[in-house]
């Protein structure tokens, strides 16, 4: 793990680093010392790790008193291009536009991914609890759309993901890997998604097998989420992780 | 008003009172002086103003520095019986066991009652508000299950009540009046509530007209709403009235 830079502001410490190829930046209280829970932040599609949704979470988080941390998805952000990927991206947007199932297609789009993502959030977790200021506590993880579609198949195989934060995305090809969920789950639904079918959104909420589970459903589009639904991601953290 | 008892005990005091026929508790936090936000809590079937759940989430409130109030319903708790109502309650658990629709016979008990309790609230929330330790402060209304049967139209008359808590309730007999709740809300539902069918939960939360609604669907049956509902409630209210 090689740190390339390092600022801090408002009381938040923020260190790019890569892990082999991986390009990550980790969030910590200023002048943090000792073991802190660690939430893993997992970017929606076409996004990257500073995305400023991403950014004012992880910053939020870390004020709290959390180690937060964000890489880029296989192909996303900072990482290299992939010419399978960019015919797999080319052809959901075709198949979006002539009207097929969105559903399938972005399924199809999280499936090609999830393979490395897995493989690269369980590398960065394991290097990031080896830091002082992190060290081996409770360990959340919160990714919406994309984030959710990657986040499920890491959650169903990693038993130090403690509790999730998930949403913005619907059941297709997901069932298998939600059964195996059983750790707290809040799951947001935007009510007027457009992007994803509400009762889409409602089968992966029933398809989750943790008997703590709640589903917030807020009026609003694809990702129009309310700023108060990032105050209780953070209570809900607090409750599972501290 | 007349009060009839008063006790405090952690941080709260509790009044008993009657206004004309109806039968409250105003909970405050001791000691308390001026103007402070009030929550109307409005108690479910065959339940009662004291009920257990009722009187646990009046000192939470209170004790964060809202003052509570709660009466009994037509024909409940300490209020006088009335024939028709027995007639009618008999009518609906004779048709619930006869495997009759529930949400059309629960919606007919609450239409039997809602006028008069309208009346009641409107006239409780006009004497509590000229209290010296509660004032014409913003106003909340909490209710579930006959509480939300009964608060829906409550708040649609009512321009007064500024935020709400809602749910376990279908929208059998309540597009009307919730078309006209425009305040901020947020609904409970329990997945797997036996007597309220999930669809109609989803339809009553899609009725109302607010443009501020939250949604907060949790397993479990009718009665089973988890205890962390409470605490957002209370930061929901906090956010809307303070």
């Amino acid at each position: 793990m090689r740190f390339t830079s390092q600022t801090s502001s408002d009381g938040v410490t923020e260190q790019f680093f890569t892990l082999d190829e991986i390009p990550g930046v980790l969030w910590t209280p200023e002048a943090a010392r000792g073991t802190r829970p660690l939430i893993l932040l997992g970017h929606g599609g076409r996004q990257h790790k500073t995305a400023p949704n991403i950014l004012s979470r992880a910053r939020r988080y870390a004020a709290k008193g959390f180690a937060v941390v964000a890489i880029d998805a296989p192909y996303h952000g900072d990482r290299p291009q992939d010419e399978e990927f960019g015919r797999c991206a080319a052809r959901m947007r075709a198949g979006m536009a002539a009207g097929e199932n969105p559903g399938a297609l972005v399924a199809g789009m999280h499936s090609y991914l999830a393979g490395q993502a897995v493989a690269d959030w369980r590398a960065v977790l394991t290097a990031v609890q080896r830091l002082d200021h992190v060290g081996a506590g409770p360990v959340g993880y919160c990714g919406m759309s994309m984030g959710c579609g990657l986040g499920i198949p890491l959650i169903a195989a990693e038993p130090r993901i403690r509790a999730a934060v998930l949403g913005l995305l619907g059941v297709h090809g997901l069932a298998q890997d939600a059964a195996r969920v059983t750790v707290p789950v809040q799951f947001l639904v935007q009510w007027d998604d457009h992007m994803v079918p509400r009762e889409q959104s409602l089968a992966l909420f029933d398809a989750l097998a943790s008997t703590e589970k709640t589903l917030h459903a807020n009026p609003g589009k694809h990702g129009e989420v309310p700023a108060f639904e990032v105050d209780s991601s953070l209570r809900f953290f607090t409750r599972h992780l501290s």
